[in-house]
């Protein structure tokens, strides 16, 4: 394990260096292939993969079609779907300029969990054709990411997926991040040595990760919970809010602040930025102290960390430069390994807890307020949070 | 390439070894895998193939789309894409248990075109819905091979689909079969020192491969072309003809023979059976002399081809076990490559032709009427179809 982390300290300081002529040449031809699971050389190779053998297995399927699972590599296959409507920080560039990440994405699929991913991008916006195309192509696959669909069609899409479904579905922009943000406070609480539940939580960002985040921390028994939009708090006051937002406000903000961000974050022992929004320092200055700050927006977060830190005990960011970093590759690769292992239905909310307990867990004595979730490169988290969200499904009865 | 023979035909004869037991074995997990194009072991890695490095890409796609060829996978991408609902012999079988089909055919495009593939296998058997299916994903790949779907609706879907995409798109049934059926009967005609335009061809079977092969006999010059189908010959006096053989009976049997097999093959020069029908050997023997059989019915071919041989001068089937065998994979790896090599929009009469020539002029001085094609395992074969489909896309202009 040291050497990966060994390796990742000593490239940090090179990442600087990275020039667009390399991120292009690394980028012609993209970065996935499909190849044989066994040799194709011979006669009887071919007999056996192709006519006349295949015959059998198909005849076999034919009459189970549960046997599909066994026999086709659909069983370990996550699609990596999106429209290309909020696609990093860039926004709805269209499927197309989106396929880089999504290759990126299956081929971190296959690097930390093993599991095969392709990218399907749609080249549509409507959330009918989008959840009818995955429905026609269920066959095709076995689990479904859905990635960088901008809100709020990306809820809607999501529950209308997993209920026509009966496999993994999970869009990692909302449930791959509050599953790493949820393990991320559990190691910053645990390093600090403090209680999560009597944390006061300000969230900036009511789009896909926002509410996610919102939802994780609350269902972590987190009573004090405020999110921003662009805005102000979200409260029952306001008009005009989105059916999701009226369902948060409903849920959220219980001494019923309202205004901005200075008074959400006036006296608050957390900020959760998932937004592209800046915070000035001085709020960050207003909060409790030993205050705690993630500042996920990336590549710029919502605050420099080294100028968060004056003011708060722990500082995370999305960043590789600066310490923790929170990223959702601690979480997906794992939470979609684990589904698939146990032959869950679908991901529940205590496979989600599960996942995150289980990120925290690979630390052991390494945690430090300077080290509150391991390298997104480090082997030992996508195993673990594996073996979790498996024991986590057969135990909710979801398999 | 001697090795490559060698190794067939000393495996031929083990193919009766094959046991149910090998087969189930070899299929477990399936035959593909997503393997990543480069390493990714590094935070320097991960940072030029994921964020944030990837968003460099993405951004330059969304300026100019057509980068996506060159910055994704997607240009050396075919999807093998079916309903279903005509596979192999076993009919209409549903699209789980035609996977490991369409997982053999892709493993196919990788191992003789370098070219990448995944099957993509759909729950519905409505046209509309499978061409708009291919519609919205068509950011996601470069060429559709279509596979095992039942005609008529297979002309429909792949007429549609043609004039949808703006990328290579083959129902190899039809045009790979027809393309490979070709070569062979160029090939026999060149061992047997005679005129291709001048013989009389009988073809049983009027679904996706008979269509198409009197097509590509029709476009090849030769001008005495009858079709069977399971009612009899094809003619314009015969009701309650579909819409597609209305047209094959306008364009065929020029003579205006009516009646049976029996009545098409008398004096006849070439049988080619394409449908699962069984053709006595006393109508084999009415053919003329000097007769060609193609007997391609598989695994059980229309005639059992030693019994056809006592006939016939030349005889071909679809098994590795017996001379002559006539397998699409000498078709469409190449086809798909060259097509993909030269950017071509779409896979045209002349390219399909191309093709056929190239099959053939592999063998040069190997042809006899014992070897009228080149093994399926040649690995001459892809390259040179590819070559030749290419060249002819550029001087079509499609490119």
């Amino acid at each position: 394990m040291s050497s990966v982390t060994e390796a990742t300290n000593s490239q940090s300081s090179n990442l600087s260096e990275i020039t667009d002529e390399d991120i292009f040449a690394s980028h012609i031809g993209g970065k996935l292939t499909v190849e044989l699971a066994a040799p194709l050389e011979t006669q009887r190779d071919l007999s056996i993969a192709y006519t006349p053998g295949v015959a059998q297995v198909s005849r076999a399927i034919a009459t189970d079609e549960t046997l599909a699972k066994r026999y086709t590599w659909t069983d370990r296959l996550v699609v990596v779907v999106s429209d290309g409507t909020a696609v990093l920080g860039l926004g709805d560039i269209g499927p197309r300029a989106s396929l880089p990440v999504m290759e990126g994405k299956s081929a971190l699929f296959k690097k930390f969990a093993g599991l095969n991913s392709i990218p399907l991008v749609l080249d549509t916006k409507d959330v009918d054709e989008i959840v009818n195309t995955l429905i026609l192509l269920r066959p095709s696959f076995g689990a479904v990411n859905l990635e960088d669909i901008s809100a709020p069609r990306c809820f809607e899409i999501e529950r209308r997926v997993i209920e026509a479904l009966d496999c993994p579905v999970m869009h990692d922009d909302q449930h791959g991040t509050a599953i790493v943000v949820l393990a991320a406070l559990l190691g910053a609480v645990k390093a600090q040595k403090r209680d999560l539940h009597t944390l006061r939580v300000v969230i900036s960002g009511a789009g896909a990760a926002g509410v996610a985040c919102a939802n994780i921390l609350l269902a972590s028994g987190i009573a004090d919970v405020t999110v921003l939009d662009s805005k102000g708090i979200v409260s029952a006051d306001r008009t005009n809010l989105t059916d999701v937002k009226i369902d948060l406000a409903a849920r959220t903000n219980p001494s019923g602040r309202s205004g901005g961000a200075a008074e959400a974050l006036d006296g608050a022992d957390v900020f959760l930025g998932v937004s592209a929004g800046k915070i000035p320092e001085e709020l960050i200055a207003s909060m409790a102290p030993e205050s705690i700050v993630f500042a996920l927006s990336n590549p710029d977060p919502e605050i420099h960390p080294e100028v968060a830190r004056k003011h708060a005990a722990v500082v995370a960011t999305g960043r590789s430069d600066f310490p923790n970093q929170i990223n959702n590759v601690l979480a997906f690769p794992g939470v979609f390994k684990g589904a698939l292992d146990a032959g869950a239905r679908r991901i529940t909310e205590g496979m989600k807890l599960a996942a995150a307990n289980a990120i925290l867990s690979v630390l052991g004595d390494e945690l430090s307020i300077d080290k509150i979730v391991p390298s997104p490169l480090d082997p030992r988290v996508a195993p673990a949070v594996a073996e979790a969200v498996a024991e986590a499904a057969r135990k909710e009865g979801v398999v």
